[in-house]
């Protein structure tokens, strides 16, 4: 029965239940976490062959390059050709660089503030103001890196389809805003896949500022939960074709398919783009571990290697999302006052509470035991307006932990909303 | 008999001998290289072993981190302690990043410009100008990442014992100079290694700005040519007991010991200037390659581990600078107008032709199919006010190559000095 339509009785003993069991919990001195989106041991033993990749006698790049030498600011082909053909983008567009595409963004970003980027009348920082377009929820380190670059950031709500492009069109049209987060595919933390429609749009919508750019963080590209993979779009040729060609910066990593923070990462993108990230780039170094990139290459043999080695993970990761599903549907389903994504890819569950009690929701969990991402960690500056999301991340721990973790998270939230109604 | 003591017949003479030599050159149609200092495959072979490391099962540092994880900032103690040994530093002090320490440099510049350093007190975009002291000849790329940022360069010449100091702490009472750069031992390009009381001076000056800054780019600083090594001064330490604790950003990497851009980089500074870089190294990305780390922590063992390896380098390395130092003697000690450097360390020999002739060295030796580096390009903006320095790098070809083109080189240098002097 709904929450709302309990009678004062009925909620007065709902709440004297959820607290006992709340302190039931509390007995337990849990010290869970579902904080991060880390892949768990059982996912990182999947590229245990790694460890020892290349392997002795073997640095020659398939061109002959020696990759223990210096030099090649684009990354090996090797490499380059299966992420392009995943990507569906031709392999001149993309480059492998070192392991954090997250590093790439914030450089391409402060970049365009220092120097401006290659359709900048001037750098940003003699702007009077730079806007960024931020659909929320979201990445919390996307917002970072343009809080701590001084950008204004203005939410749009995101749809099952993507980001609300009325709102996305409309904003696009400010002269100072200068780009726009987009997590395309299982987005972080709501597991939406943008639709061709989206994607055909933002490609090809009106912006107000010529050096506009999209920052495509396709981090879930192929991070499926299920037996088939999302398409996906070939954004920049849509953008070429709406004669928008230097629109988005797309980004790539294998982080949550080999080692996280020690894989590959990828930037694609126009060749103009790509020529002005290597004009700077080729300043700040001489190029990225070829040697890495080459362990990759025949780790992964093929596209279809990274495809394989992705239904292993989904193996791994979906029956934790199933449990954590289940347990959110049993112990909440019935109150109707909580809602949450059911992902089909990526790494989170995005979980939206009774308005006004996520913080609550977080700090009763903690007082358990039980760490979970900060309340309103999802929106820039960590500003929730409802106060209702938080971000449940199931990878890291074992089931059996995320079962008793999710669990207590239920009988938070159950009591921070029967508080909230005066209970 | 030196090149101005000889009378116009004598120099008509040389001139149409040395003229013979070079159409000899010519028609040898070589296609050598001695522009960059890259280590040789010869010497990349040492580290043969590190292309299979750390191998399968072996992901655990020390403190018990699954390296393959994301997190740690630092880098993991296992290669920091190890590198801080090689400095002579507390290894709280050593952060261990990924390949490329000209990256760290670069960043540490960039984000004083956007940000303003630890000790600003407002970002360097702001300041009128941000000029910087650059020791000449020096490192070409360093001087591209000033040029970059738009700041004015200044030279000093070097003595054998490190920067003019007396130009030096001049130069550093203008609040307008915000840095230098430095590498302080065996020198790119002359293999000047700085005395005691050189690096006591830098720590101790007095300087305009607050937020003053040496580079201390310690690229070379276990790269011996004989069996010795050089001391290492721990700047850090001294410039804290003078009351300057945050003057030094000190670097070093394993670029030129293990494989050249697939190494690991270090960055060794102030308490306060790490957690000023953290802060922003940590919006930048989540951390470093701490597999390749690992990798690098086995493959040397321990710091005595790498000094072993270091003279393995040496014994690949010094038989081909002796044989240019040589060859320089043999063909152009006689006539008195070109002085070189003789370094018992690091990659380079610096090459002093006669005044006016460096550009024109250069192009004969292009002509002739033996590239070397550009003429000035060891001066910022690649202006050497004399046109005389030439850097050779005997490091990447076979000797019997290296013998051949600085043969060459000398009949080019023979050709241009008889050539300015009007023969």
């Amino acid at each position: 029965m709904s929450l709302r339509d309990l009678t004062p009785e009925q909620l007065k003993d709902l709440a004297a239940d959820v607290r006992s069991h709340y302190q039931e919990l509390k007995a337990k001195n849990l010290n869970l976490d579902l904080t991060r989106g880390k892949p768990s041991s059982e996912q990182l033993d999947f590229a245990q062959s790694l460890l020892s990749l290349p392997g002795e006698d073997d640095y020659l790049a398939a061109d002959g390059t020696d990759c223990r030498n210096y030099g090649n600011l684009k990354g090996i082909t090797d490499i380059r050709s299966l992420w392009a053909e995943l990507l569906g983008v031709p392999v001149e567009l993309v480059y492998a660089q070192d392991s954090s595409s997250l590093n790439i963004m914030f450089d391409l970003i402060s970049w365009s503030f220092l120097f401006g980027n290659n359709d900048s009348t001037r750098p940003w920082k003699d702007e009077e103001k730079v806007r960024w377009i931020c659909p929320v929820p979201g990445y919390d380190r996307h917002f970072t890196i343009t809080e701590t670059l001084g950008v204004e950031m203005v939410t749009v709500p995101m749809t099952k389809d993507g980001p609300d492009m009325e709102a996305v069109r409309e904003l696009a049209l400010d002269p100072q805003v200068k780009g726009m987060w987009c997590v395309p595919v299982f987005g972080n933390p709501t597991g939406i896949t943008f639709s061709e429609q989206v994607c055909r749009e933002l490609a090809s919508m009106e912006t107000g500022a010529e050096d506009f750019r999209i920052v495509w963080d396709n981090a879930y590209a192929v991070h499926t939960l299920t037996d088939t993979f999302p398409p996906i779009y070939n954004v920049i040729r849509m953008a070429e074709e709406a004669g928008n060609p230097n629109r988005f910066w797309c980004m790539s990593s294998t982080s949550k398919i080999t080692f996280a923070g020690a894989g590959v990462a990828f930037f694609a993108s126009s060749p103009e783009n790509l020529a002005w990230y290597s004009s700077l780039a080729g300043v700040r170094g001489i190029g990225p571990n070829k040697i890495n990139q080459l362990a990759h290459a025949r780790y992964f043999g093929s596209a279809d290697g990274v495809r394989a080695v992705m239904l292993k993970h989904a193996g791994s990761l979906a029956p934790k999302f199933e449990r954590v599903l289940q347990i959110l549907d049993d112990r909440l389903g019935e109150y109707e006052f909580a809602t949450w994504t059911k992902p089909e890819g990526g790494y989170f569950i995005s979980l939206d509470v009774l308005d006004g009690t996520a913080a609550r929701t977080v700090q009763l969990a903690k007082d358990a035991g039980i760490a979970l991402t900060g309340a309103g960690s999802s929106f820039p500056l960590h500003h929730d307006p409802h106060d209702r999301n938080i971000r449940l991340a199931p990878s890291l721990p074992p089931e059996e932990e995320i079962a008793t973790a999710m669990d207590g998270v239920a009988t938070c939230a159950l009591l921070a909303a029967v508080e909230k109604l005066g209970a």
